[in-house]
């Protein structure tokens, strides 16, 4: 059994890692870090998982909790995990960060963006970027995975075939992003109350959103080219769920054929990655509460560009699920253990 | 592996019974029925099983499908199981009924409140209500098991101790229902349009709903005496879950501890009954998608009248989950295989 | 023109006094308080007036705001209206309390259900409840309106002729309450986040909900004698809106038509509550955004018990087009003015 | 008074076009016309109108119609006004016509895009195309107004200065646009049942749906050129609103200050289209039920693209109130009459 440590049990991605791995066969969890909830049971925090976990939330202590499981999740804020992580700790246990602390490689570009000194940037180089049906031998060998981000997950996967077989223009990319409310985590803000969220949709961090780097770069490796988009997010009234629809210029001669096997070329033989039927669009619903990632796509032969919609649920292959799918891949166990929940619908 | 067939399947009932029996490691579904849907791949009438289920959709042919498997689910419409059920199918394979047809013993009570005239009331008296907590020794030798209704699960289960016990007054039970739209059917009605529950509440059925004489039915065995309620369904603006909130007044001297003692000594064993904590009251989004029946209630000092209230999902407790138990029961296996899903939560 | 101040002008139901004064034609706002953002322009906090109102947000200065001013709304929590009120203030203009502050005769029980002591007692006997329908008269005269809460609304209302015409059990009245999330206010809750009430539904302050005695109170008056009730919100995921389902018992052979008749006589000639037609049954949904209150009743034969469904909006007729309909009948002119909004539906 | 009559009343922009007129003070809705409910009650069809209106339903005829009322609108699904008009008719009153019938100038693009044979395409030529901002003049005169559709009026409305002072390439315009689902109409689908759009959200159309050539033609009148867009619409479970979110690359040294001043020399004297400030987005809510745009645009300096924002409720700027500002204007009256609604929040 891998023992498993939660850092940010009380948050939805944390909540969501715990359901996952109650249901995992091969891991269970020896701590609900949670520094909020100091010795409160964890079920009266979130109590889904009343008489299921009796356990209560305890502090953040990494050295002692290293000691104690083979693998660490923190599913905490942006500069935290950094500013914990250390050698000793890496040399006992492994790490999978849900936050952004290890996902861009150059410093100063996370330093920018998110308006963070890092606090350990000896780490990043040899932190893995946790997108399993990317860098899955990456994955395998990794003390320290940086575990993608939701939007970067969709976005990324929906992209990549493309970009590798060389289909479209590298800058003419522009990613139209929307979101279920659970992405916005469970701080307290006026602007995440349901009034304000409920019969409403807006954009926000227009230009500016942080995972625009983190887009950028993992496009960037896949074009093997510098590759600047345009990303806009929007909220949307719902729990969970992302749908990204991105727009793209066809390089000259590229149609639905050369399109199509791209993505069978990649994602044929990957369980969570369904390449939707010809004219079947993705829908969150549909991957509600499971690890699949919906992606289809479609030409328009009267601007020559070609729009690509990919769905997934933002708190499983969009954080919790594929941290799990990262610790299998770690831990040498089948990669789908655990994770093969059906989407429920609806 | 118990070999399952499901009449009904492109219904809401139906996809959750497919749902569920596809993690169930000892079931495997051998005929997806659909009337409505006849040859085409089941995955594209629930695009949430696409790439997991292959099969198409086949005719509703009982006789056929009573060779072919162990045991068939009818999730569909009130009338139709009886008037396909026969001593022949019994014979060759169980039957669990989703729908009203056999819940009721007497069958001029069916009649009057359904409005239908029933097809085979011979089979009444074998059928045994599958209230697994209740009834779960005549489950298990069952041929035909009454699968019971949503509302009448949920409302049962949280009187049902007080009854036993003869803490309330049996003339005095009010029950105050609420439920998410997904217990209304996949039928095609104006009232069921996004933009007409959305955003709001209402009553429905009131003084007439069906589940009626079911409820007063199992009170009455409970009570060991007749029971009649004010029962009073509303629809509420959500997927899925049933809360019922439910009054009675309280046996002169009955107390706090009285009641609890009640709930525990019936309940306290039971894996998928879970009594909440004095003042934790409970919530349909902390059992969805899951199988569990949250109960808990509160004395009012000053009416002498006790509130009980019950939150399960209408799909899972309240159908197929339900079902799958009482499956689970007559094929004697572990009764909670394949069920032990933690609700999902946000 | 009467003049008009808000003191908690960013609150939901400041934002719904505002937009509903806006569209009055004989009156004028003056002051928009908001102690929490003082000197920000209103617009920017509820952006829906944007362009329509210029003005900023200004301090809570009531004794300033009293010269300026024919009427003062307050819709501040419980405890701030009656710290700031004074004789020299109600000299000056006409305040309408939108809180609980004096609402309730007996001050021991405010301040026991409510948890505070009343600062200003001494105005309680003069404060008239603004319930318009029934206390028109007194409100006339009033220089300090204690205007109804939401729940005691639509309870009060939906009841009262049947008490008044002693057609029900004084002591059978159980009342199961359903309120959209703005009831709760825009106070940062971890309870209020989207993710938290959306596809949920719960039943809250069971027992000890605060608008309990004030709905005590106002039965009471209308029976002529003391009423017990129990009293059991719940919290719907839905913006606006409040459902009041109520249970009585029958007086003996009291019939559909005696109770028709009792709300006929009371109500036939009010222009905001509509009795429905026989069988049609209130929802949220078609007084949204209006004043009106819909009312219908059912008979359950069975139980001789009366079933009384009452469906408002809890930010107009709940509270500040209650509030408003006051100061039109406290001013003199046409009570409807500026409440005659059709429901918004969809 | 102006006299009018609705034909398709008991759709939602029919009814809607109800609630508005309703609270016009120069006109009065003589005609419910609604095929489906001849005789009966209006009200019982929209319960929101209960003791506001007592008319019942009444047949389509236009020719009788005609006689007694100024001006006729049609609510009605596409290819219906364009089979009952005639010059009888526009001879003796005036028609708002809400459907796509006389949008498109080029019947062969109608005919291709809506796959329906035109009737009468004679009176294409003479219909105006009612987006009362940019074509006011035309529409003082028209007989025959097409009011524009929901998506073409937030999208031609947010890009028009843009095109109009040629500061971005009319080559690059991707919209990419979501809408509540009362934009789909009250037609029976499955896929506009509340379980199927609640807690979901999917692109559909993608690259064909209708609105495409009725924008394109409008954005081509305002660069003067022909003008070819990707168009993607999303269906947001939410009663209302729309929300449109534009891209396109801004023409060589175009920045802040230029586009900014396109918007004020356009828009600055608009009522009904709202520029935010600077960083502010629009947010549908903030505009429900009200007949503003909310307009913004943010330039991303890395990608030298502009991001413009639009968002209005689909069925009052989108439809109804759209209409009834096209009605103020051919009959004389101030533009805004009946149509100053501040948007309802929450």
């Amino acid at each position: 059994m891998i023992k498993a440590g939660i850092i940010g049990a009380t948050g939805y991605a944390g909540g969501e890692l715990a359901r996952l791995l109650l249901g995992h066969k091969e891991a269970e969890i020896k701590w609900y870090g949670s520094k909020s909830y100091i010795d409160r049971k964890y079920s009266e925090i979130f109590q889904n998982f009343f008489e299921i976990v009796q356990d209560p939330c305890l502090d953040d202590n990494l050295e002692e909790l290293s000691e104690a499981v083979d693998v660490i999740f923190t599913a905490t804020p942006q500069g935290y995990c950094s500013s914990l992580i250390s050698s000793s700790i890496l040399s006992k246990c492994r790490v999978i960060d849900l936050s952004a602390d290890f996902r861009i490689k150059d410093v100063k570009v996370y330093e920018e963006w998110y308006g963070l000194q890092h606090k350990n940037p000896d780490f990043i180089e040899e932190a893995v970027y946790g997108l399993c049906e990317i860098n899955r031998q990456s994955v395998k060998n990794a003390r320290l995975v940086a575990n993608p981000g939701c939007y970067p997950t969709c976005t990324t996967l929906s992209i990549y075939p493309l970009l590798r077989e060389n289909l479209v223009d590298v800058n003419s990319i522009i990613v139209d992003a929307k979101s279920g409310a659970s992405g916005a985590g469970r701080g307290l803000k006026t602007d995440h109350l349901f009034c304000e969220i409920n019969e409403n949709i807006k954009a926000y961090g227009v230009t500016d959103h942080r995972h625009t780097p983190e887009i950028e770069e993992q496009l960037s490796y896949a074009a093997d080219a510098s590759v600047l988009i345009n990303f806009t997010p929007h909220l949307v009234p719902m729990n969970r769920g992302i749908l990204t629809t991105s727009y793209a210029s066809l390089k000259k001669g590229v149609g639905y054929h050369e399109v199509r096997n791209a993505y069978e070329k990649y994602y044929k033989d990957e369980t969570f990655i369904r390449i939707l039927e010809n004219d079947v669009f993705p829908q969150t619903k549909w991957v509600e509460g499971s690890n699949y990632v919906d992606i289809n796509f479609k030409i328009d032969q009267r601007t020559n560009r070609i729009i690509i919609m990919g769905a997934m649920d933002n708190l499983v292959k969009g954080a919790a699920g594929q941290a799990v799918q990262n610790m299998n891949i770690m831990f040498g166990i089948k990669e789908e253990t655990g994770l093969l929940q059906t989407p429920m619908f609806p």
